[in-house]
């Protein structure tokens, strides 16, 4: 059995750069035609000229034709000319992280709704950015992102033509905040709609699937699950597969993020299989995403045998998702 | 400026054995005149020859005087004879796991509420043994404790003259049913009433911090440092300390447990003060635990005195709670 899917797009991604880079990038190309790549680096994408440098190391250690959208870190120094300039080259991503949210929120913005940052997404707005944002305050982690739906709201009704993208939706309270503004969009990782926190802490602790946002409950992850399995128009697939070193993961103060791109198709495969809702797998992993981000699809197709992938322990030093498990479905190679 | 404590009681330790045993006892020894020995060891104390064996390492290994007072493992081989042999060698402490909620409780039950559990703990009642119960499900990790009140409201109700030992309570959703009950009673330990969720993986993940019950919110924490900052009749102080090397905790599969002993009594010292409540000290770390288990105080005083103590970041290869602090109160040598 075969299964055939065309212009998958990995709307969430991080490929770090250097070794690392040439490392991970061909699990991802190999299995999608393109990526929105995240610009939390160090030093992070903060310019037009660092962007288009780091799409072209990118483009030279993909091994498959693959289209990388890098993403521009929005921080207070960014003004009008360099989005112009931006645009002019073809970005159309901007990222803003809340200051200390995450891993490379360093240099993210400390208060979101100031008039500096207004003034920036207002030019973002009239040049057609989109706008993907890490929503989380920094509260009590199970909270974070709820807490931070106000501010999703605001900006939302502030800007009604900016397309704001809810990044990595991980609690099921947020939702219904997508569902109702018409300029609100969200990602979805594999991870948030099949594990929740006690695949962290429910036994031994897992600093593999440390994360963030931390995975939710039970409850949070069957509802994101189902959102998926429906291609709910408004959410596209973005893993926010994240590469750390076993020595960054396996310590004190380990780092999060979770890395998932080897498995990524064959597992949502799997799991689209296993509810009978595989005919809707490539909306969800294509289509809704060429809507939503006005991209044209590629001609290439991935395809994916019906055949054991055993999936390694570790890939170039790092722990994947379901390292040392099996699924049904292979790419072919 | 001084602080003494006459007959301060660690109501929940574990000592571990062999080497681990001999480095950590004497933490525990200075600064407490006895403690509830947790026997979920490997082999786990499940005899009362093995208890027996046991209490004499711990007396060799402490250079202070020390009174251990060793739990009986309660499995479901454990019959009237042995118990009555228990009773009759000063041991008057049963612990209850139920199989998998934590570190060592692969030998636990598996049916709290089936006839022959219900049989043994009809025979403690009779004989005055006092239970100790690690109280969690195998639900969701936050709520295992919440999901398990109404097997010790069951308990309770069925056994009201054995006085039962609710270990650790770490929900402040709890708290009302240990007041409802004449019989009921609960440890607290110190981590539980100073660290949250947050704490574990709300920054970088720390593995030092894992432990069962999980840390919960910001405001669990809270409600139960103002049950111990009262001296809340029906709760005594079990520091729950569990020592792990470095080697078990930052590595995949990390074990569960927080290593508190060396600096259990300097801490509650600054934290009582802090809160005004440092006359309300000795009530919690030693009356209320001498009233609930019917212990004789003993005449040794523990002198803090206010003096800054540097907690190190490692003792024998064990990263301890509040690992490089600094505290008001030390020990007086």
């Amino acid at each position: 059995m075969k299964l055939e899917i065309q212009s998958p797009f990995d709307m969430h991604l991080h490929l770090r750069d250097g070794e690392i880079l040439r490392d991970v990038v061909n699990y991802t190309s190999s299995q999608f035609c393109g990526a929105v790549v995240m610009p939390n680096l160090n030093p992070p994408i903060t310019s037009v000229k660092l962007a288009l440098e780091y799409k072209t190391r990118i483009l030279n250690s993909s091994k498959y034709d693959f289209s990388p959208f890098v993403s521009l870190y929005l921080t207070e120094e960014l003004d009008k000319e360099e989005l112009q300039k931006a645009k002019d080259n073809g970005l159309f991503m901007l990222k803003l992280y809340p200051k200390g949210a995450t891993t490379g929120s360093e240099n993210g913005v400390k208060e979101i709704l100031s008039d500096k940052v207004l003034e920036i997404l207002e030019v973002a707005e009239n040049l057609g950015f989109i706008l993907s944002i890490h929503g989380e305050t920094n509260g009590f982690v199970l909270d974070r992102e709820f807490e931070f739906l106000p501010i999703f709201e605001s900006l939302a009704k502030t800007f009604p033509k900016l397309k704001i993208i809810f990044e990595h939706l991980s609690d099921r309270r947020s939702i219904e905040l997508v569902e109702r503004y018409d300029n609100l969009y969200a990602t979805l990782t594999l991870h948030h709609m099949l594990l929740s926190l006690d695949d962290v802490l429910g036994g031994m602790l897992n600093p593999h699937y440390f994360c963030k946002p931390i995975l939710k409950t039970p409850k949070d992850k069957e509802t994101l699950l189902n959102i998926a399995l429906n291609a709910h128009d408004k959410f596209s697939f973005g893993s926010d597969s994240a590469p750390h070193l076993i020595s960054k993961k396996e310590c004190n103060n380990g780092a999060a993020g979770i890395f998932s791109a080897p498995i990524l198709l064959p597992k949502l495969a799997e799991v689209f299989e296993k509810h009978d809702s595989l005919e809707n797998l490539e909306k969800f992993v294509s289509l809704n995403a060429t809507k939503i981000y006005n991209l044209n699809r590629s001609n290439r197709k991935i395809t994916l045998i019906k055949q054991e992938l055993k999936v390694s322990k570790i890939y170039n030093d790092i722990v994947p998702l379901f390292a040392g498990d099996s699924m049904s479905w292979s790419l072919e190679q």
